[in-house]
Formats: C-alpha cells, sequence, structure tokens
C-alpha cells in the first residue's frame, strides 16, 4: 500500500496557495465542531444494542448502493456483491470484488469518503488494492472485534452530537426510547417522521398500511377523516419521542390543495382500488399539502426529497429489492409545483420547508428564488448524487449571491453509512471553507466575517432550521 | 466600523496573483468609460426635476425588492420595510431593521451593489451594524441634502452617458422632452416602450387599456386594426422622442404567427371577456410576433424578458403590490418558442432582438447557438437573479465558447435604485476582465487582443445592439 | 502577424502555477499517443484517393458550419461563405470575409482549433488579418499542393491510428474495402452504420429509402419483416467491413418497444403516407428499440445524438440545405426516455450503448447515474457546441464525482474538417490534464494515479468502449 492522500491536511482545500492559507484556518474553526445529522438512515437499534459490526464487506460494500453501483457498472453482477431474494455472497469474497474494483471510485465521492474512512477510522496507512484484499479484510475485521468500534464508542469518538434516524409512522420508537433514558449515554438520536408508504396510493402495500394506521392511531374512526386523525395522532407520538421532521420522499415535488369532500372521495376510490394515474397524483400532491397543514400545527420540520426515479431497472429491483442503485434523477420544477403549499403556509409562524432536489438547475433558478423571500423555505443541502466537493461549491455558487448563507439547512449526510458520517461532514466542512476563502480572497467578503459565517453555517444552521 | 471591503482596488478579481495582474490591467482600460444603461427602470421624472433623494430608507430600502425579499425571509414581516395598501412604516425603523439584518446580504450581488454605494457613493468608511443604523442613517440623510447628492448631479458625478427609462406606451414623455431640451444638462435619458399591459391579456386592466390605447392613437378606428395601429403609432412616438427599444415581460418567450383574421377574431372575443386561457397564450404569443414586425419596420431593438412567475405570493401581492420581491423564475425554452419570429425576422436587416433568461441552463444550450447564427438574435446580459459576479462569470463560460464576445448585449443594469448604477456597472466591468483574465493566463485569448476586448464588450457592445 | 498564442505549449492550462506544473506532466503522457477517432464525418474516399485537398477556403472554411455561422451571425449573407443551390462564392473572396470576421472568433473552440491548425499544420506565425488575407490564402494554397500535404500524409503525420467515418447503409464502403486491402496504408479507416434516414417517418425521403433498403436486402421479402431483415442484413455487411458502431442522430432519445403487430401496422401506415405525428414519434423510438436489439445481437456500438432541433431556419435550409449552421438543441430527458432499451438490454453482455447531449444538465442528473448503474451505458464526450475547454471542464465536473473516470467513451471530434483532427485531440488531452491536475493540487486522486487515468482516458476508453 501507497501512501494514502487521506493523510494530507490540505485534501479539498484550493490550489491556490494564498486561497488555500485562508481556507485552511477557516477549517480550523470548525474542524472540532460536533456533529449534528439532522437527517440519515442509521436504524436506532444499532445505538441501542451497541453490538459490534460485521465484516468488512457487510458493513462497507454491500449494503451501500453508493458502492455496489459502481461496480455494478464495471460488469460485475450484482449478485457477487450483495444479497438477493435466494443468496447472500461470501464476504471476503465481496471485499475482494471491492478491493480489485477499488480503482473505479477515483475522482468520486464514495471513493473520497471510503478513503478518508480506511485511513482516519480504520488506521489503514495506504491504498486498497487487490493484491492486499485479505490483508485489508483481516485489518478492518479486527478493528470491528475491538470495544472501541462498537457503535456508542464510534458515535462518541466521531464528536456526533444529534443523529437523526428516518422511521415508519407506525414504528414504536423502542429504540429511541431506550437510547434517552439511558443515563450512560450522551448523545440524542432522535426520530423522523417518514410517511410515503402512507400517503401514496401507488405503493404496492398502501391499502394494508392505511389499514394498520387506522386501526392503531384512527381513535376508532374509518375513513378519510380517521386517516388524517391517525397521520397526526403519531406525529404527536413522534414529536413527544423527540422528533424534529417529517421527511417525504416524493416523486415530484407537486402540491394541491383539495377541499375535504373531494379529498375523501379520492382516498375511497383509492381505497377500492379504482384510482387512475391522476387520481394516485392529485392525492399525493393534496396530501404534501395536509403534511404541511400538519407541520405548521406541530412544529415538525418538513423536508422534501423529489425528483429520482426509483428502481429504473425493474429486473435488479425483482431480484435485489429498493435502494440498490438504480434510482435515477430527473428534471423537476419547484416554482409552480411548491404554490399551493407556500400560498397558504409560506410566512406561517415556525413553519419550516426543506427543499431538496437532485436537479441542479433548480439551486439557481428557483430554490435560491424561493428561499430568499420566503421565511418557511429553506435550502436543502445537495443531496445523494450532488453530496460532492465539486457539486456543493457549484450548489453555493448558485444560490449564495441570491439568498446569502443564512438560508440553508446545513449538511445532510443522508446515509445509512455509520462509519461515514465523521468523512461527510468533514468534507463538508472543508468544501464550506473552500468556498469562503475564494469569496475572502476576491475581497467579497471580509476575513472576520468569514470566519463567523463558517461556524454559523456549520453549526448554526442545523440548530436553527432542524429546531435542535 | 471596521474597514470596509469596498475600498479594496481588486474586488471581485481573481485570487491567482498572475492571473490578478492581468484582470488588473484591463480593468484600467475600462474603469473611466462612461456608463451607457440601455434598461433600467429610473423614473425620468426624477432627472427632470432634480428633487433631492428622499431619506435613506426611502432610496435604499423600501422600494428595492432585492432588498425587501432578504429580510423578509429572516422573518421580518414586509409591513416593517415598505409600504402597504394602508400603511407606511417610519424610515428610521426601516433603517434599523435594515442594519440589523445587513449580514444576511454576506455574499449576495445586492451586498455587494449596497457596500459599494456606502463607500463611494455615501463615504461611509466602515461596515453597517446594529449599533451604529441611527449615525449611518443620519450620515446618509445628511449627504442627501447637500447640492452634490441631487439627481442631475449623481448623475454627471456616476459618468452616466446614456439612460434608459422604461415607460407605458401612453406616457407623454413630458420629461424626456424637458431634459432633451435642456441646454445645460448633457445626458442622454431615452424612454423604453413597454406594452405588456396592452398585450396581455390576462393583465386586469388590458380591455381599458386597449380603450385607451384605440381613443389615444387609433386614427379614429376601432377594433383589432385600430389596434395594431395605436401600437404601431405610439412606437413611432417613442421613437421621435428618443427611444431605441421596445421592451416585453412576458411569461414565456413564446411567439406565433396568426392570419389577420383569427388574430382580429381572439381580440374581439378577449374584449368581450369570452378568451380562454389558450386563447390568451395565443394572442400574447401573436402579439410578440407582431412586435418584432413593427421593430422591424421601426427599427426599436425588440427585447424580451420571459421566465419570471409574477406575484408568486397572492397575498403579499393583495397588501403590497407587485414588484414586492416574490417573482419566482422558472424553467423556460427558446429554440421551438422563438422560431416563428426567427424564420421571418432573423436574417431581417437591422432587426436586433434581444433574449434575456433567468433559466441559466437555456445559455449553452439554445442562447449562444441561436446568437450564433442568426445575425438578429443578441445575448442578453445576465438578468436579475443573475446579474452577480459568480452567476455572470458562468454566463460568459456559457456563451463564448459557441458565439464568442461579439454577440452578447453588453451589461443591463435594469434596475431602479439609481445610486446603485456605478456599483453595478463596476461589477460587470470586474467580472468581464476577470473572465478575459483568465483566457489570457490560459493562452486562450492574447493580452493585446483582450485590451480591444474589454473596451468593446463594455462600451462597443451596449452602442452597436442597441443602436446608440 | 502578431506572434500566435498556438505556440505557447502551456496553451489551455490552468492559471495556478502549481497546478500547471501537475498539468503539464500529465499532458507529456499523452501527447504523442496515436490519435483514435471512433466517430467523425470525413469522407472514406480522401483517403482511399488520396487528391490533394482544394483552396484553403473550400477546404477550412466554407463546408465547416462551425465557421460560417458565427460571420453569418455578424451580418454577412451565407451565400458569400458557401455554396447555395444556384451559385458557390469565389474561394479568395470566402477568404477574405473569413480573414476579416476572424476576430468573432475570439474565446471560441472553433478559433482555438483554427489557430492551432494555422500554425501547427500549415505553419503560419502569425495571426490572420483582413490586410493579410491574400498572402495567407497563398500560403496555404501552395502547402496543400505539397506532397506532403494530400490526406494520406497527413494522415500520417497526424499520428491516426483509427478514423471512423459516417456512412449510409446501402453504401458499397467500397473505399473502405480499398484502404483496408492497401499493404501501403497502415491507418484503420472503418465505417460506421448511420440509418437515420431509413429509420426516421419524417425524412422526405423515407419511403423511397425504405424500398431500396429492402430490394438491396431484403432476402426477397416485403413489408416489416423484410425491413428488419434488410437493416440487419446491412448491419453485418458493416460489420464484415470493419464497422465498430451504428450511430443515429435522433430528434429526442425516445426509446419504446411495440410489438410485431402492432409495429408492422405502424410500418404500413407511414407507407401508405398516412402516418400521424404520434405514429412517426412511436415508430422511430420503437425502430431505436430495435437497433438496440440488433446491437446485443451483432455486436456494434449504439451511439445516439438527440436534443438538436434540425434546420431551424428554412430559408436557409431552402437555398443551402442541412448542416449549415442553424442545428439548434433544446432540453431534452434521457431518464424516462432510454427506460424501454435498459429494461431489456441495460446489463446486456457486451452491449455499449453510448449516449450524448447538447444539453449539460442531463449530465450531472441523468446520464453519470445511468452510466454509473448500468455496464451497458457509457458517456458520450461532450459534444459539438459543448466540444470546449470550458465545457469539458464543466463535463467532467458534472460527471466525475459520481461515475468516476471508467465510464466516459474517450474524446469524439466529429469533425468533417481533416485538418482540424490534431488540434481537437490535442485539445481535450490538455483538458484532461488541466482536470486531473486540480484533482491532484486538491489532494483527491494521487499524482502516480492520475498519470495512470489520462493514459486510460486518452487511449484506453476509446479502445475499450468503441471496442477497437
Amino acid at each position: 500500500m501507497s501512501q494514502s492522500i487521506a493523510a494530507n491536511p490540505d485534501r479539498l482545500l484550493p490550489a491556490d496557495p494564498g486561497t488555500r492559507r485562508i481556507a485552511r484556518e477557516l477549517l480550523q474553526r470548525v474542524q472540532d465542531l460536533p456533529i449534528i445529522s439532522p437527517h440519515g438512515h442509521v436504524d436506532a437499534a444499532v445505538i441501542e444494542q451497541n453490538t459490534p459490526f460485521p465484516d468488512p464487506a457487510a458493513l462497507l460494500v454491500s449494503p451501500d448502493h453508493y458502492v455496489t453501483r459502481l461496480i455494478h457498472a464495471s460488469g460485475v453482477p450484482l449478485d457477487r456483491l450483495r444479497e438477493s431474494n435466494t443468496a447472500a455472497p461470501d464476504s471476503r469474497a465481496v471485499w475482494r470484488e471491492f478491493c480489485k474494483a477499488w480503482p473505479l471510485f477515483e475522482g468520486t465521492a464514495s471513493g473520497y469518503w471510503l478513503r478518508t474512512q480506511f485511513r482516519n477510522v480504520f488506521g489503514l496507512e495506504g491504498e486498497l488494492s487487490e493484491a492486499t484484499a485479505d490483508a485489508s479484510y483481516e485489518a478492518i475485521a479486527a478493528k470491528l472485534q475491538e470495544p472501541g468500534f462498537r457503535p456508542r464508542e464510534l458515535f462518541k469518538d466521531f464528536n456526533i452530537e444529534v443523529l437523526a434516524t428516518t422511521d415508519d409512522p407506525l414504528d414504536s420508537l423502542a429504540s429511541h426510547k431506550a437510547i434517552a433514558q439511558d443515563p450512560t449515554f450522551h448523545g440524542r438520536v432522535l426520530p423522523t417522521f417518514r410517511p410515503d408508504a402512507y400517503l401514496n396510493i401507488a405503493h404496492p402495500a398502501w391499502s394494508a398500511n392505511v389499514d394498520r394506521l387506522i386501526a392503531a392511531a384512527g381513535d376508532g374512526g374509518t375513513g378519510y377523516g380517521a386517516y388524517l386523525t391517525a397521520l397526526e395522532n403519531r406525529r404527536n407520538y413522534f414529536v413527544e419521542h423527540g422528533a424534529v421532521s417529517a421527511d417525504h420522499g416524493v416523486r415530484t415535488p407537486a402540491t394541491l390543495k383539495l377541499d375535504d369532500a373531494d379529498a375523501a372521495r379520492l382516498f375511497e376510490r383509492a381505497r377500492s382500488g379504482k384510482a387512475s394515474a391522476q387520481d394516485r397524483d392529485d392525492f399525493e400532491a393534496h396530501m404534501m399539502y395536509q403534511m404541511a397543514r400538519m407541520s405548521v400545527e406541530d412544529g415538525l420540520v418538513m423536508t422534501i426529497h423529489p425528483g429520482s426515479y426509483r428502481n429504473h431497472h425493474e429486473p435488479t429491483f425483482n431480484t435485489f429489492g429498493a435502494d440498490t442503485g438504480h434510482d435515477i434523477p430527473f428534471a423537476i420544477n419547484y416554482t409552480e409545483a411548491i404554490r399551493p403549499v407556500l400560498q397558504d403556509f409560506g410566512t406561517a409562524k415556525d413553519f419550516h420547508l426543506v427543499l431538496f432536489t437532485l436537479d441542479e438547475t433548480v439551486f439557481s433558478r428557483e430554490l435560491a428564488p424561493l428561499a430568499g423571500f420566503y421565511p418557511s423555505v429553506y435550502l436543502g443541502a445537495p443531496w445523494w448524487f450532488l453530496d460532492a466537493p465539486d457539486a456543493m461549491l457549484r450548489f453555493r455558487s448558485a444560490v449564495t449571491e441570491t439568498a446569502g448563507f443564512s438560508r440553508s439547512s446545513g449538511f445532510i449526510d443522508d446515509t445509512r453509512a455509520f462509519c461515514s458520517i465523521p468523512a461527510r461532514h468533514d468534507a463538508s466542512r472543508r468544501i464550506e471553507a473552500s468556498f469562503l476563502a475564494r469569496l475572502v480572497a476576491e475581497h467579497r467578503v471580509s476575513e472576520d466575517r468569514a470566519h463567523e459565517l463558517i461556524v454559523d453555517i456549520v453549526d448554526g444552521s442545523p440548530r436553527r432550521v432542524f429546531k435542535l
């Protein structure tokens, strides 16, 4: 293994020496601040039970669609990388495939996170290679057995202050409760209300989900009224257990205000299996409006993640399920789509609506103008495919001149890869320092003010936007 | 107040020392050239009457939607910043809100313009702050009483040679006439024909406007024919009073050629209040075609500003009116939309059609290819949300490789904030110098040639494109 | 003539001295590698017959729509630059127009290629100018008479290893055969199957083309079945004569799988002139699906070039024909459009599908995510208006963080301007070096690895993706 570039203290900082000096000092201001992660996909049970992580492949490769997708693109069948509905690959074999494929990750965001983890979490000094696959597997596997590498110990080591999970509306939140009541653990692990499978008629389990929802929380009622009541009740349950936000993974950002009778009619038509495609779109858009209304009432921050064509390759979905690397973004518009919600709630007191996009064109065209007027609207951080150094710089460049720095959500890691959390937040901080350093070097922001801004971006924004 | 970065002579120039040296020299070539402002929203009466500007808040904050929008986004109700239809806020209180909100403007284009004005127009040496709000108010208010700070004196001080206003087709242009006939004033203040409210059926006053138009200039006729005649007559009136362009703020860039009978039928249907949404779109598109036809005949440069969802937040519109910060861009296409006009007039002698966009994606995809073929088409400068350092650099990068430098309109400040004019043109010149300096540093343009180009970009292009 | 910047060894490299040093060394690694040109529009007969090129204007100006379009935009009628359907301009007069217009090309990609040719192919030491138009004409004309400037000699001088042409499906490929059988010529000149005019019902000659196709290669059959057979036969003929790819210039990237009976019905309706606009779209989309199916079977790499509104200005088309500078891009989407093909063939063994775009927004949003999952999908290099230094850097920045370096097609010159081939490939190599140098300077890729990557990008990728 040759020396890893993850060791370089100037990684991701701009090449120009004068700008780099400024960036370095800005970075120092925030490098040791605690991690606040208000949106992600780590399972609370992992923290609660604190059982050691499984082997390197099961931790770092197989479940991570960022990783398996690119290896798959190079021609390796997915069943050699992750579990299918009939078999699971051998971890050592997966790891060997991964090490062989490691050069594919040059220049990618995933490669950056992985390399940083290998060095900074697992202490590997060099680069992965096919030749050393078994050695690196064993080195990481050994670490994973050490007491210091259990989830709670890493949580502390990583300096995480807040970690939000993503949860089914009917989840008991038992793990969250147990963590909150444990006096020996000091981090905050917060649930997030994620009701997609209860709102989207096209979801295969929608009607069954609605049955369970109404039975569990409908206050004994039936129909559309009980459905809304049950959603409200479950949101309140989440609030009581520390939730600060409700997250919505929708196909498009469409919103629509229907009157109660029309909404009830659509609901009943869907329940009897007779909803048309238009009915489905209208109902989902209407339920986004309802979610906004409930957020105004119960205070949960509303986050919207639209614009991904889920499960683009049906054969892969049939064999490997969802979240296996073939969700593909498409063009969206927010200006017209989100207007019904903003007409009624755009200036509502304490309503926070965080808008994410995978379509970069809306950053300067729609999101910065929206967030630069509506008190309720915040710019979601560059997400998923855009959570990468150049893309994050493009985001800042696209939005700042219109909306400044105060209208952004703060960094969102959105990850199920627990060990990548420090690398992701570190990368974000380096990019914020790089962007601000350029503005300082171009005499657009004073150096003093930039030092205040970076602290607010890294620490103030997520606390303020997510009401932490 | 700490030292303002507006004092730095290298502001906005690139950080790399070698490139900055080149940029500095390019900037020197154009820094003292007169300001040519072929499109903006200053009221000619302000210049004609030369009355002192009101207080700092009424001059710099309340009427400027760039400024009030971002303060509003931070949670300050608009009635504490600008006049509603029932009340007007106290100027000193507005100024205090503004000073308190000043940090929000870090990194924004508005912040840059304001900071530059504070120092270079009003002589404030430091940064605004809440603590010094009253002091800065008084300092600016005192200046505004000095004879040197009246509009005509500033006009000269700002080195403005041409300033175009934006005017209603039925405006008498009395102020323009008075200015033109005043031998003591040497600037050119030109009217611009802006007929939106007479062309767009959806405009609430359309039919009343058409009545007035036909009565005033229809040569005694009625109906569609008299309507066209009246428009032609008023355009000629504008030409006689120095106008060089007609400006069109349309929802989309759609154009359509209807035959006279069909157009007349649509016109009558609209006059009787029976136009459908499709009728409205068709008629507006057809009238864009007619405006192009008239421009070919009378020589007025045609400028099109599409792609903004006007008055996005209805409650704000109802209380505060139009142009109050909630116009939000959306995606547009020009390639298909503008084709009917270009089929017939794309190579028409001396027809100049300047196409603006708030959707950056059309710069490289559509506008540069169109302007790089059609002699009539010019690239409108980055406008509104895009009139900002990074956005202007993105524009140059997006269009130059296809269309070179000769097909751009030259800088357009589009402002109603008179005192911001020098700062805006200065920022544009700095960015042009920065872009060219990079091309020189990368040996893509010779330094000698870059010196010629920047003079042509700043001074030659607007004169040529706007026939000045 | 002043000293040409084409002489500078650092041209196109980044300005920052440290990054430039890295870029220089990367460039050295690939500067002398042979040129592989897997997609372009040079006529094979030019190489076969090896007749001297005509005069400078007929070689470098009149047939090149990149060049004539910008001169046309400046107000020079096209008939003074290229042949119309009634007359041809005098070459010396064309050259004078070109020299006069030369300053328009500052900052454009075409200007860069031309300047590089003038110096590096024709040995002109200075800049073109109107004053020296006759002298530069004569200097180039004299060179074109020298034996070393005939096509085969230049082919060798340019260090071209592979040159693909673009050919009609019924082309005899006689020139390709003659070249392949000539033991004195060592380059590979490969045909490319380009069936647009046989697939697109809207093409004016479609039905006549289909007649000829079925007659020539339909195995005696008739109707839709014979049509498919004939296409398969001609593809096989191309494969036998060295073709490695089939190229598709379509309006949109739509694909559609129809069953045989429906497809046959559409075919017959189109043959009898009764196809609706929807029928045409469906049939073309279906034939794209069929082309993919055939590529899976016969191994031809499938390349798709969509998103250009061809012949935007009808009067120009009527007088000067196609490819005369007024094809204008528009917005496209791939995610939904290409799905039918990817559902069935996205993981098919050895199927290579190279997706091009003129709409930059799809690079990060759709193409990188698609190519980063599907083994069959490759990112087409920035093409046409995007084949330019800044646009190529934007491409790399947009796609690399998601898809790495392994999923790109390698550079495509797509040119009919034979003498521009070295300049275009050289520009591409300089930009790849510049992009990688920045990643090295930012410690995102190690210098050693960057040296391997650039060789793979320039040499490995086109060989691998185009099966050379």
